[in-house]
C-alpha cells in the first residue's frame, strides 16, 4: 500500500470533471484490465502541462493514448509525441483523439520508443511509461534530446509499494536503481500519487 | 496516516541535498517544534518554480522562511514576497535568507496575510499556508490579484489524514469546504505528499 485508501478515496471523490471521450477511455482501460495513470495524475499532467507550456511532449509508452490526451488537452501550441510498441494501442488512440477534435496536437508512433525519441531535438517534457526496466536506460538514450530545462516525469516509481520489500524482484530492483540515479544526477522528487510519480529537472541546487 | 511510513521514509532516504542554512532552518524547526513543508515538498516547490518561471511568488503564512527559502532558490529572476503575522518569524527568515546571499530576491512583511497580498498585482504562484480556517477567504480575497496563468499551491489540505474522519472538527471542516470549492471553481489536484499539498489553476477544462 501507498496511501491510506480512504484518504485515496477521499480525493478520486473531489474530482467532478465530464469529458465523454475521457470516460469512454477509462470504460476500455477497466474492460481490458489495461493500466491507465486515471484521474488525479492526468489531472497533475495537465496543470503541469498548461504552467510549462512545452512545445514538445514525448511520451515512451502511450498504451492508447490516455496519459497522451491529458498533455494533448493542456496544450496552447506544440505537439506530443504518443509512442507504442503495439499498433494496436496506436490506432485506438488516433481514433480517441480524432474523437475528442485534438488530433492535430499530437503524432503518433509505432515501435520502440526509446528509438523513435532519438529522433527528435529540445524535448521539454519526457513521460516514462514503458517497460519499467528500460527506464534508466531511456533517460541515459535521451538526456542530450531534452531541452534546457526540460521535465522528466516517470510513472510506476513506487511500483505498488514494492520499493519497500525486504527482498525485491527484478523489476524492482530496476526501479529502485532509476530512482536513485534519478536522485543523485537530476534535481528529483516522488510524489506518492497512484503508483508514484517522478518529476525531475537538470540539476541546478 | 497519508502515506505509508515505509514508503515515506523511502522517500526521504532518496534526498542527498546538502545546504548548510537549510540545515540550520531544519535544526530550529525542531528545536522549536515549528511546521515546516520539509525535503520533499520544497523540492516539488523548487522543481516547479524552476519550470513557471514566475515574476512573483506570494506566500501567505511564511513563518521563518523554510518555503520561502525553496522558491527563492528556484527564481532565475523575480521575487518572493514573505509574510507572517510574527515579526518575530519574518525577522529570522530576513537572516536566513542574507546568510545564504538570497535577500535580494525577496520581499518581507509583517502582517495580516490576506491584507498584506492585496496590494500585489499580477501574483503568479500564491502559496497559502496561513491559519487553515482562511484559506477559502483567501482565495476569494485575492483571486483578482493573480496573473493569467496564475498557481495556487495550499498547504495541508489533508490535514493530518482527518478529512476523512467520521465526525470532523471545524478546522477539518473549513479544510474540507476549502477543497471542495477548489475541486468546484479551478482545475484542481490534491498531491499527498507529507500533510497534502493542492495545486490549482483557473478552470479551462
Amino acid at each position: 500500500m501507498i496511501v491510506n485508501p480512504e484518504i485515496e478515496k477521499y480525493l478520486e471523490s473531489l474530482h467532478r470533471f465530464n469529458d465523454p471521450v475521457l470516460e469512454k477511455m477509462e470504460r476500455l482501460a477497466q474492460k481490458l484490465n489495461f493500466p491507465i495513470v486515471g484521474r488525479q495524475v492526468g489531472m497533475f499532467l495537465y496543470i503541469l502541462t498548461k504552467q510549462k507550456k512545452p512545445s514538445l511532449v514525448v511520451e515512451l509508452g502511450s498504451g492508447f493514448g490516455y496519459s497522451g490526451y491529458w498533455f494533448a488537452k493542456g496544450l496552447d501550441r506544440g505537439l506530443v509525441a504518443l509512442i507504442d510498441y503495439k499498433e494496436e494501442n496506436i490506432n485506438k488512440a488516433k481514433d480517441f483523439f480524432k474523437e475528442a477534435g485534438i488530433q492535430n496536437r499530437a503524432l503518433f508512433f509505432t515501435g520502440d520508443a526509446v528509438e523513435v525519441a532519438r529522433q527528435f531535438q529540445d524535448i521539454d517534457i519526457l513521460f516514462l511509461d514503458l517497460e519499467k526496466s528500460r527506464y534508466l536506460e531511456a533517460v541515459e538514450k535521451l538526456k542530450n534530446n531534452l531541452s534546457e530545462d526540460a521535465l522528466i516525469i516517470a510513472d510506476n516509481v513506487l511500483w505498488h509499494g514494492k520499493v519497500v520489500d525486504e527482498n525485491p524482484d527484478k523489476k524492482t530492483k530496476a526501479i529502485k536503481e532509476f530512482n536513485e540515479y534519478m536522485f543523485r544526477n537530476f534535481n528529483s522528487v516522488i510524489l506518492p500519487i497512484r503508483d508514484g510519480v517522478l518529476l525531475a529537472m537538470k540539476k541546478s541546487i
